[in-house]
């Protein structure tokens, strides 16, 4: 860390903020430029970040020259983090597929669903049983009858399945029926809810909230990762900007940024990021082809019939096309989408 | 609500909406342009914002006429709200100040900080327990204890005393010792949450998230006041924007768009909202002159000394100057600051 | 368009807003709602464009229902627009990449640079030869000189060139040694520069503002159309958000969206998009899987003596790998990159 | 400028950094942490920033640790600049307050405005004759004979004019008619026109543009002090953000950050910063509560008739009642506002 004095800092002050970082055990580092003198701080990352710097008389501003993530950081750990679920990897050379409806509706609507994703070849199974609604008066998701749905489908068709925590009262029931539990763009930030899927060693796909910076999505992957939950899996879902022509705009940059500054894998949400059927497999490709490990992507078997979320839903037809695309499009990339061995 | 259709839509496209519609009881209205075919859509709000309209063959988009709020609304409700709290009353003539450091750090920093800001002439206490931290490895407040403190402190001054809510499993602490309970940015959209502190009496301060919209912080007083509580005290705590010289963007034009929109109290924190010192006065007097109903500021007895966003704390003298050019300014804006009697 | 009427209007109110679009040669449309009243406007779009009717007393806000560019939008031209440029073309099956560096240093500079851009495989050649800095003590380009060396690198390579006009009076010199006049981001609503260029009938490559919607970008196209020049191309290069881990956020969005509303051709500049070199080629692939016709780069000899932009250029070997990349890529998306046949 | 290095960095990389800094006359200090390597950069700033040393091998990424603006600095000229037009003076004690229609339409028109306008107490009249729109298709000014009108208006009521230049081949005619040049948002960065309005002497009232930051914002101003001319009167107008309920969001914190970073008088537009014209009187006060010097609003004899901007415009009542209320504001935050003595 890095201090920057004011222009007009005196000799006193900098002999201040010097004895106060040696009190504290801070090695210090000065240097007097032209225009500013510089004070750099050695020492535990912990301790300086703590230290109430720039409250001192003559300080200007801090600098951080390191990340504040440690787990999530490519240089902690260089190489990519695969994360199994089921027969399914993420983050190796196969391409991963996750489809399914917003939220799950009936029995035979999800059921329906499953067996449209898998045919088309995609690995998972998504679906909302409680779902976050803007407005209250929404309709709110199936609650746990919709998670027995979710696990009698994978018992249906060997496809692993993927939904929305919004509560800590409910984290034993994701444990007893689901197989990646994923966090909300809204839950980012909500730390008791990180810190209580990071006691679990479930897989956690963990959702960019809608202005989160990079840096602050990382963080919170390190919440889950501090409690001793390893596996957890970004998916970059659109961030929130002044473009009112899309529901969000997709932030592709985020990709090869992650795979940057982190070893975890991160996959793409082409539906949230676009908010529009007819953009969904654009987006879905630009997320593969710089370089997402994965999509996750909302495909219902009728979407005019939706109760959320219809007017970014593919339908069976499009999802099918759009996976044959994919699959073309994987294999010029270098890797590839492998179908489920139906074992059921 | 209103149907845009395509320009090359067909009039049997156009017949099987209006059939769709009126199957689902909503009444229609058709009125065709030069340019485009629009449809009227005549029914029950919540009836119609649950139809997947927009996945209709020859809709291009639908526009809402209406608010989605209707409780947290002007229209439902005229007159300002006003709330109490203790001897307090918020949304009247009367302007409240709301002071006191980031984290509750110890009895000692506590009393000090409450004994400085009641001298002053602020109305309310504020300090955090549990704090929302970027890192897991910072300081995540005194918890239970630092409730305690607050109510102590109440006892010692008379002031009430506002403290920030993350957990559900906490609420019944929060509602022992503390007499306005506060939502945080992170947590605007937290659902289970907000519907819980919809569940008590206690007066809600909820902050605008980061990236929320007016209208969706509304629907987040609305999530609260539709499970019985009609105490939500709304709070402008900053934006996030492109702009990097100061921590958030004050979101200035919200007070007044509120006002506008809602019956409901709204006050602004100069504190989040700039993240620098040198900049809470003049945010402060700038949130009093939009028409705010009051302010919620950081006051640390020693802010370098602060063990959480020290640079962005008063000092005692600065928040005594301060409070002295408030009281004028809410003079000349035909309202007034009032100081707590001591009954204590 | 549409008026939504207050949700208190009376009905003077509504007759006399009646009164006043009749008086104008609008006609109207007026539906009552259970909570609002909606007048509908029909006429002629530019009149109705300039109504000042959101002043009349009772309205409370008015909706466009029809995008305001006609000569840029798909409804009125509906097939792709391919503009020729020697003996390239820009919106057909063969994607363009437009290569070279940041800023036209020297004959010796840009010539080894348009050799390698040429022999790994692009079409065409940029370079700026006038600079916008935003500081007015930054290298600000050979100006005419630079000029003339890029009409030198066409004659010697084949290849057309393109470079950003920033000033009318230079129009003169850019229509006799410029293939492409771009104008950048920062000028993108300088009207009179865009009805300048909008007078000839050289190709513009319009880059989209920093913070401008799709729908004001393609109005500044509509700029140049209606003064009589049909040959735009579009150049989405990042827009500006909150996050600072890249240099601007690639809305990849925009690409689909550009492609639904307009027949002009888009392409993508990932060199601005990111200013991270390292982020250039996962941004080039993501431009071309989202659609675009095409790329722009910045490729440098030696990036290390860049005198401008060199923390984002590529250099040669990095450049002539991301070719072969984008040739496999275009390929699995049903296009093609072909390079240029030699003729000198 | 700092360099911070790659945590994998090596001991050549390092020198070789050394040896291409001192090659270029910069002296060099090195500074080893536990976790990074920093190495500090003194010399001559304008060398310092056109060195492309993010592109050599082992540095992660570069910190400036000044503020690129110099003229425009408060550290070169620590005392508030006052500027002088006619009778008026923006930047010291009284505030000024700037009004006038959006465009100038007719004779009559302005005139009866300029009337309202010194009747209520403002200092200086605004109208724009040559008119930047989003559509080639709407109203576009009067232009030269608008200009004359405004000096007309001048000479009737001894009000100083301010109008928008949008072409630098006007300028002549600017010089002759008008007392302060004003600079749009758009042409924040028209680089050729900020240099042409720097060889004048003419009083320049630059907005800030749609997403500009700060730095760059005052950057531009530098462009105009670097030719000559210190006469620059900096203009918040809002800026971009993703909230759609007002048209601009208000940037009230760049206040305090312009007065904390530079000596030049900064005013603030509340007409486009709301774009609604309820909201106009709220910000304006914010406006001036937050240390603004002046304010330049929209009044319109007649709202309902304007050609542009009707909207955002208040009509004469509205405008009569604000002026007393800011009046009574400016007397409380220890400034006031003068009404213009005529002499005429």
């Amino acid at each position: 860390m890095i201090l920057v004095m004011k222009s007009n800092v005196t000799e006193e002050q900098i002999q201040a903020v010097i004895s106060f970082l040696e009190s504290h055990h801070v090695r210090v580092h000065l240097s007097k430029g032209e225009e500013r003198t510089i004070i750099g701080m050695i020492g535990d990352k912990k301790i300086l970040k703590e230290l109430p710097v720039e409250t001192l008389p003559g300080v200007e501003r801090s600098v951080h020259v390191t990340h504040p993530f440690k787990l999530a950081s490519r240089d902690f750990h260089p190489d990519d983090t695969r994360i199994r679920v089921g027969d399914v990897e993420i983050g190796g050379d196969q391409l991963v597929v996750i489809a399914g409806p917003c939220s799950v509706e009936s029995r035979d609507q999800l059921f329906t669903a499953a067996e449209i994703v898998k045919a088309a070849g995609a690995q998972m199974l998504r679906g909302g049983a409680f779902k976050p609604r803007t407005s209250p008066y929404s309709f709110q998701g199936l609650k746990e009858e919709g998670l027995k749905i979710l696990a009698e489908a994978r018992e249906r068709t060997g496809l692993p399945v993927v939904t929305e925590l919004m509560d800590i009262e409910h984290l034993p029931l994701f444990e007893e029926y689901v197989d990646v539990i994923q966090l909300g763009a809204r839950n980012m930030q909500n730390f008791p809810l990180l810190k209580a899927v990071g006691k679990t060693q479930k897989p956690v796909l963990l959702k960019r909230g809608l202005s989160a910076t990079i840096e602050e999505w990382l963080m919170s992957a390190e919440y889950i990762m501090a409690e001793g939950n390893p596996n957890v899996i970004l998916c970059e879902r659109g961030i929130r900007t002044f473009e009112t022509a899309t529901r969000n705009t997709l932030d592709i940059n985020a990709v090869p940024v992650v795979k940057h500054l982190s070893h975890l894998p991160i996959i793409v949400d082409p539906s949230h990021a676009t908010g529009v059927r007819a953009y969904v497999p654009p987006a879905a490709k630009a997320g593969l082809a710089a370089g997402a490990d994965g999509l996750i992507m909302e495909m219902h078997p009728d979407p005019s019939k939706a109760l959320s979320d219809g007017a970014q839903s593919l339908d069976p037809e499009q999802f099918h096309i759009l996976m044959q695309e994919l699959k073309q499009l994987a294999h010029a990339l270098g890797r590839g989408i492998e179908s489920m061995v139906s074992s059921h």
